[in-house]
């Protein structure tokens, strides 16, 4: 089964290719594996543990907002897709076309659902009378179906799993409120629960959801300094509720349109998780999403007593922590000791037969592979305070990569040479013209990331075409 | 918005047109409603709050027993669901092809998942080595589809919400022994969280699944007295691990092919609900299930004081029970008794300002109606205790019904007689031949429930063709 070294040697080192780095992550710890059809995988227990958190923490939280659960239909057919103009022409060139059913070829071909507003337009249309009903803050947890070109495991797939909450209500304020408040549900989630922090802001017009007035995002950055978005809000105004026909009587006994939200978050964070946190040794989970938080290795096991005390310290921890005891046999403690760092688990307990003699373990931290001898009476206590340093700890280092990689560019010569050194976030002012977006990208490789809602004046012109500018951005390569 | 005896008479009798009566149901109390695609229902939130009290309740269960949840792609390449035979001929005629994806026409069409046994196979097969890996116990929560021609809310639809439980093991007891575990764990949730009886037994050959070996039933009675089967779990042997190569080295080192079983519930549990408790006054929710377990009405609530304790009262027994406070404007204290009666409340807490003055409330069981004074400080306490009772009741109501509407025939002439005066279950024996079986349901419309586990010796001949019979099986007309 090979010794630790070989153990390190399987996954590619992260500074060398990250996105082999990444793979190899994926499929050596378990989280996922390809499957017989292109760009579908199958999530494994432990990665579906991870997302399994993600949604017991979000689905609390959207609750607390007044966010109610539903279920629609997965098909779409191809006339309620139509309905939209824009949100069409965004979706129609990636979707999947069923086409017969029951052995006969279908009428009308259905879609399989790429995102669900026209879905949830429908319905709403079908549910609304009077002011008094609103707002509808509904949410489904599903499987939706893009059919991307390039695919990988949790961050672009053909099927993903997500969230995706469809609102309306009675007034443009109280919906662009709500679009905001999801923001950070999502900002919520992202730093609290999986330790990454997030930059928030607006999206330009170029990079906004097809058919909304506004997309709002959270944007994090990844260990090789590449951003990901993570979660996004969007407003659509009335762009739905007209053609699909969602209106009510208001208060004043008129009829009027009603302004509509929809916001998700998906499968992808799971692969934040393993981008924002993960090194050499493998997965670095934090404690708070951890399937696992912590796993026992006795050593020298075949000694007498040290397999029944170890035992019974899981026994006891497991009423508290998410626990896991390896008394695998045909293992090394050397060897489950790399296996479960590689696998992510935020601590590790020794065990040996003098520990259990002395009364104490020892407990390493996968951050930062300090060991510290604690007493076995209050490793209960003391294992709480522990899991929350690591948490806070991995926090901040991404926090630290964050600021160490977001550099300020005045002009494209500095941009570019930023951007060489760091990847990272580029600051700068831009002119608010899509040409100039564009041009950026095609010089750069970098894409907008938001117009962040914490604004600063560093310049009075537009890194590109030297033009006024007010607004500043921020720039990157992304995932 | 009319008042109470309107609103009994939006729902058809239950008794003149039972079929109607449960469609009215579905939609007056907002379960569900029907969509544009024929066959697919939007499950509202009243409904899907349901469901999601029955997930937790079984996903529970389920990992009590060892189960990890996972995500397999929804989509099946033609050639998969070729790879047994069986299996192939029962589901190919019901499924939906997606031939079409991004723009462009598929190499081979893929289906929309009917149920996962195919591609939980194909991954296992990549997966096991050594039986130290066994036993694979998965599990996923998710939607599937079936193209099924006659279509009716939560009963049949062409897509449903389910948990299909795929196993491996190392030997053939150890699957047959799991495969009634899980049996077993829905015999949990449908008495002690849906407060529904079972019969509990083995389907006849005709009847088992596609491509298995044994298929274990739990059966409910519903209040027409036709049957519904509410759960079933699958014991394959070998005959997916074959074709697919799921094989392990054993512990004499050889290569074994794995036992394998499968199991699964779904959203037609939520028919299940309303049609076994339900009455004339619409739904009724047994209150473990319930996703309002009790309401409350202020009555009176212009005078002072009055929605104030009414809120006050609410805060208090939000913290231990799942509450609604009934606080519009719009409606009178008896067009919102009717609402929740209907809407199938186990509860209603009636609060007027003569009742604040005596410390008291008035409490009304949705099961009989029964009025109880309860004193305010006393309310928390007893409320538990009520609500138990209801479920109880709720249960031997139902038991009350099987026991009543379960008929023992010795002869054809007896069983056409016994289900023309009761629907229900018929008991006889069965010599065990298909043709038999075959025979009753054309000329009776009843199909075999299962040959139960408690058997009993009621002849010694075959109900249909008088040749010896040693198996005693339940018949009866099905959902």
């Amino acid at each position: 089964m090979g010794n630790s070294k070989d153990f390190v040697k399987e996954i590619t080192n992260i500074e060398d290719d990250f996105a082999q780095w990444y793979t190899d992550i994926v499929r050596k710890a378990e989280l996922a594996d390809y499957t017989d059809v292109k760009g579908f995988i199958a999530i494994r227990p432990y990665g579906y543990a991870i997302w399994e958190n993600i949604q017991n923490y979000a689905d609390k939280r959207l609750k607390e907002h007044g966010v109610k659960n539903i279920s629609m239909p997965a098909l779409i057919p191809e006339s309620l897709l139509n309905k939209e103009k824009d949100h069409v022409e965004g979706f129609a060139p990636e979707v999947a076309w069923v086409t017969e059913g029951g052995e006969e070829k279908l009428e009308e071909k259905l879609c399989m659902r790429p995102t669900s507003e026209t879905i949830f337009s429908t319905m709403y249309s079908k549910w609304l009378n009077s002011w008094r009903d609103l707002p509808y803050k509904y949410n489904q947890w599903c499987n939706v179906l893009r059919w991307e070109k390039e695919t990988r495991p949790f961050l672009r797939s053909r099927e993903f799993l997500w969230q995706e909450g469809h609102t309306i209500h009675e007034t443009a304020e109280e919906a662009e409120k709500f679009t905001l408040e999801m923001l950070n549900v999502y900002a919520d989630v992202i730093e609290n629960l999986l330790a990454i922090p997030v930059l928030k802001g607006r999206k330009t017009p170029t990079e906004q959801f097809a058919g909304a007035d506004a997309t709002y995002t959270v944007e994090t950055l990844m260990h090789d300094g590449r951003a990901l978005q993570a979660g996004t809000s969007h407003y659509f105004g009335q762009n739905f509720s007209k053609p699909f026909d969602i209106k009510f009587q208001n208060r004043e006994g008129k009829e009027e349109y009603a302004y509509q939200t929809s916001w998700g978050i998906s499968t992808r964070l799971i692969g934040a998780v393993i981008m924002a946190h993960g090194d050499n040794r493998g997965l670095k989970l934090p404690p708070r999403v951890a399937p696992i938080q912590a796993v026992i290795v006795p050593v020298a096991m075949h000694k007498e007593g040290v397999k029944e005390k170890a035992q019974e310290v899981y026994q006891n921890l497991s009423k508290t922590y998410r626990m896991e005891l390896d008394i695998r046999d045909q293992y090394s403690p050397g060897y489950k000791f790399n296996d479960w760092e590689m696998k992510g688990v935020p601590v590790r307990i020794e065990l040996g037969p003098r520990d259990i003699e002395a009364g104490k373990c020892i407990v390493v931290r996968r951050d930062t592979f300090e060991k510290i001898e604690v007493s076995l009476e209050e490793l209960e206590t003391k294992l709480n305070n522990i899991l929350e340093e690591i948490q806070n700890n991995m926090y901040q280092e991404c926090e630290k990569r964050v600021q160490d990689k977001t550099t300020i560019a005045k002009t494209m010569e500095e941009f570019e040479k930023n951007l060489a050194e760091n990847q990272g976030y580029v600051k700068t002012m831009w002119c608010g013209d899509a040409d100039c977006e564009e041009k950026i990208h095609e010089q750069t490789g970098a894409k907008s990331r938001c117009i962040p809602f914490e604004q600063e004046h560093i310049a009075d012109t537009c890194v590109c075409c030297g033009k006024a500018a007010d607004k500043m951005i921020i720039w990157g390569r992304q995932y």
